[in-house]
């Protein structure tokens, strides 16, 4: 049997370009001599249609495409992905589904058994879980159907009670196709292979694996659909970040020679916000950014991300400058804008600045310049910039980064503004070296940038180092608290300095209520802000 | 058996507060002869603890603290709410637990089965569920012990496969206790007696009932704690959106008089928003809230909710007139913060509204007065309030209600700006009918803010209506799509204009990016913006 496995980016509730997608996807694979095309999990409403699940006429619209789709498989098979309505009254009353379509109609439907609810993930809130088990026959071979987290109950600390695969493993099914919303995570590749190689392993079954490639908002679906032989060497490995289709004999799998597979860590980084970034704008219906260039290193970062996604002629960078401003400040912002070819503005906020200082005079009397006055700077550049996002409809990028967020040092409705945040899930070193990635054959972002002492410039001659540790300490800690959500005695007792640590955990708590109003966070650790990462804002541990 | 009934007040991972207030509660009981204190769930790390459950070392704090009650529980009983350790490898490492504490230890653990995982509830991101059943015998007394949602399988289209009571029931027990968190909406009190009230019917059992009282971030919980005979009737209920402790004497509980409770749908809502602005503030340790005062409803009735919860001393009214403004809204503001004895500051906005006009005039040239300077004018009151804010440490209240929210009719970093949204639950003409509720004896507000036109006055002559329907109109549609989750087809076929509804559904979605944006809003509908409705940003369906 000749399968296809179509990996291609689907847009949440585009259901016309879809099911588009899909069909003529189908008809190419028709026209390859295929059998049978896999394609996506929820690939009809896109992954993840969150709670547009709990609309009936959200769910019939899936099942009209599916029908649709169904009609259209006559000499050839697909599986696709949609909710289905669960018939039993006890339980939710929907199933995440594989349905196989073939001879004009819905063959079968298989659910998914283990619905991940951690992390970005929320399915047990929409869906009942799969109790029966049974293979699907096709042409003489039999499949075991299953759905992204059905295979990845096989570690040391099983999350779920039931592993499917240990179900239809008794039928004595020929090879297992599993249909999958994977996204990105610069982790995530290498877990996945994991994943895919101990199946085929412990099961002795060759491995079709089919993600989706393309961004849903936050989340970046990476694609790296792959198949691997019973002894789980990778055979067959689609391209990573783009849609691509690729077809398989399987009598042929466990013969064909095995290829290797290796991410460099930055370069997928770099491939993942720009797709994240792109399909952000695209899937909204934008076409150009603007964003505040400060001179400093996570602006000329976004900057340069932001080039490569839209087009240098569609971003525009506005510098503006106050009289904290450093000169090389401007001038490598200008060196940097040249660079890329981006064209800038450049608007001094100074009398603004001073217009709000004289309105407030009669309140503030004579008190002392403070955190409040540095928060007036950034938030009129933030008015300044949403108001050029609105008079030509723009999209503003935020430029915030891991780091910052996490102490919330910025400035709510300031320099925390923004449709999108490009970088926020990037540390402050993972921003420096991200940018030496950018620079690795030419200087794209100049060295200035990279090498000076970072600084807010919202006072005179202040550093970040004034109010924060040392990025290379403070990151270290942030991530034992955040990524590995160690507590502060274990943290301590790794090395780090009992004040700093308390310090610093102290930080990230309070300022849960700044992170509770950021914009969208593209997502390339297993533990973003945002969807993947949910605490309270009035509590008291740790504070 | 003497049981009391403790519903207390309290704050996630403040353990020291907690456990304080639980040991006090103990001697007092004890002093009062009672055999066992009933305590919500998770009352020992308060409710919902969100992520902070993936800490082990937030786990450990948890347990030390059970342990320590447990060892004050000589001479008397306890039942506490926690999470404590799987000892199975498969599944979640964590079970919502009940402990039962007496002669000084831990006597057994009862774990929650039903986890609900909807609306603002992640339970199974956490969880295991519970599979064995078990009663817990004290005294004499057969106790199936359950944990809020374990109660909730009741009706005609379960949510679950398994109702723990048709499993506990087997073992005859003589009363069922249920610790429960069950926050605020206006119709969960009706909700949750019946539930109770069919649960006791059912089973033929006394019901204890004791939920938390007090808010946390946008979880209102109402309290409302009671005691069921066996006919379902209620026989002792105790206070709503206050701390109570009440006693039970489990062989009376059948001959006690039925008692009956009618909560007011106004009078319930405000008495919430009232509760969930004070604990917010107590919680965060602040005292002083500021917000912008538009001689407009919105603001008004915030302004009335924050002067009950904080007192009129601790909060600051700022009107904000520009170009645009109507002499009335002054007038009316001046009389609204005179009636509630609240002081005020006046800053009008036109020479830094005219700076940045002046400003970006290079970039705007000749363009046309348009939304984006109606967006300046929100922004640079945003600006004025969070400078104040800043320099004096008050938190800024949001005036958004939820119909301007719903279809992203507000600046956001302007008008959206906040601390907390107050009434961003509540619609347009739900927040008119709790106004005439603050009224009902004395003109409070005055009446000229209930009856004039809704203007956002950001340009000449401004009505709500020239950009919206009406809200007699549009609310409806409102509350069709976001409570009901009803489609466009099914809110036509009721009798809407299909223009009108296509195009709020489309300003619903289209605006879920500012929505994305907002302060925490306090709860009081069964479907809140913020936790309780989770949609996808980018995505196409009805756009």
């Amino acid at each position: 049997m000749k399968i296809a496995l179509a990996q291609l980016n689907f847009h949440t509730g585009n259901f016309a370009l879809n099911t588009g997608k899909i069909i003529s996807c189908l008809d190419k694979a028709k026209k390859e001599g295929a059998d049978l095309v896999v394609f996506p999990e929820l690939c009809i409403c896109g992954y993840p249609p969150r709670d547009f699940l709990e609309f009936s006429d959200f769910i019939h619209l899936c099942r009209e495409q599916v029908d649709h789709i169904a009609s259209c498989c006559k000499g050839i098979a697909a599986i696709v992905g949609a909710p289905s309505v669960n018939p039993q009254v006890e339980g939710k009353d929907l199933f995440n589904s594989a349905f196989f379509l073939c001879d004009g109609k819905v063959h079968s439907i298989r659910n998914k058994t283990l619905l991940p609810t951690y992390d970005v993930f929320d399915e047990y809130r929409y869906f009942e879980p799969n109790r029966s088990f049974e293979i699907v026959t096709y042409k003489n071979t039999r499949i075991a159907l299953t759905i992204c987290e059905d295979l990845w109950n096989i570690n040391h600390n099983p999350l779920y009670i039931t592993t499917p695969m240990d179900e239809l493993i008794k039928q004595y099914p020929d090879l297992i196709i599993n249909i999958a919303a994977s996204p990105f995570s610069h982790q995530q590749s290498a877990n996945r292979t994991a994943v895919l190689q101990n199946n085929a392993r412990k099961y002795g079954l060759p491995v079709i694996y089919v993600n989706h490639a393309g961004a849903q908002t936050e989340l970046i679906f990476d694609g790296g659909s792959m198949v691997l032989n019973a002894k789980g060497e990778i055979v067959n490995q689609l391209k990573y970040f783009e849609e691509d289709l690729s077809y398989v004999i399987t009598t042929e799998i466990n013969t064909l020679p095995a290829e290797t597979t290796a991410q460099d860590k930055y370069a997928s980084i770099y491939k993942a916000l720009v797709l994240g970034t792109r399909d952000y704008f695209d899937k909204l219906g934008f076409k150009q950014a603007i964003l505040g260039l400060s001179g400093g290193i996570d602006s000329a970062l976004v900057l340069c991300i932001a080039a490569e996604a839209l087009g240098k002629e569609n971003v525009r960078a506005v510098l503006m400058p106050s009289q904290f401003s450093s000169d090389h400040s401007i001038s490598d912002s200008l060196k940097l804008a040249a660079n890329l070819g981006v064209k800038h503005d450049i608007i001094p906020i100074e009398k603004a600045f001073n217009q709000f200082r004289e309105l407030l005079q009669p309140v503030f009397e004579n008190r002392p310049f403070d955190l409040t006055e540095e928060n007036m700077q950034a938030r009129c550049r933030g008015l300044l910039l949403m108001s050029m996002s609105n008079k030509f409809g723009y999209i503003l990028l935020n430029t915030s980064n891991k780091s910052e967020l996490a102490v919330g040092y910025g400035t709510l409705y300031g320099d925390m503004c923004g449709g999108l945040s490009v970088i926020g899930d990037l540390y402050k070193t993972e921003v420096f070296e991200l940018c030496r990635y950018i620079n690795r054959s030419t200087e794209i972002i100049p060295n200035e940038i990279i090498t000076k002492a970072p600084s807010a410039e919202l006072r005179p001659d202040q550093k970040d180092s004034d109010s924060l540790p040392e990025y290379h300490v403070l990151d270290p800690v942030l991530y034992a608290y955040i990524e590995e959500c160690k507590g502060p005695k274990e943290i301590i007792a790794a090395g780090h300095d009992a004040n700093v640590v308390e310090r610093i955990l102290r930080l990230v708590n309070l300022n849960e209520y700044k992170r509770h109003q950021t914009p969208p966070i593209l997502r390339i650790s297993p533990k973003a802000f945002g969807m993947g990462r949910r605490l309270p804002i009035v509590a008291k541990y740790l504070i």
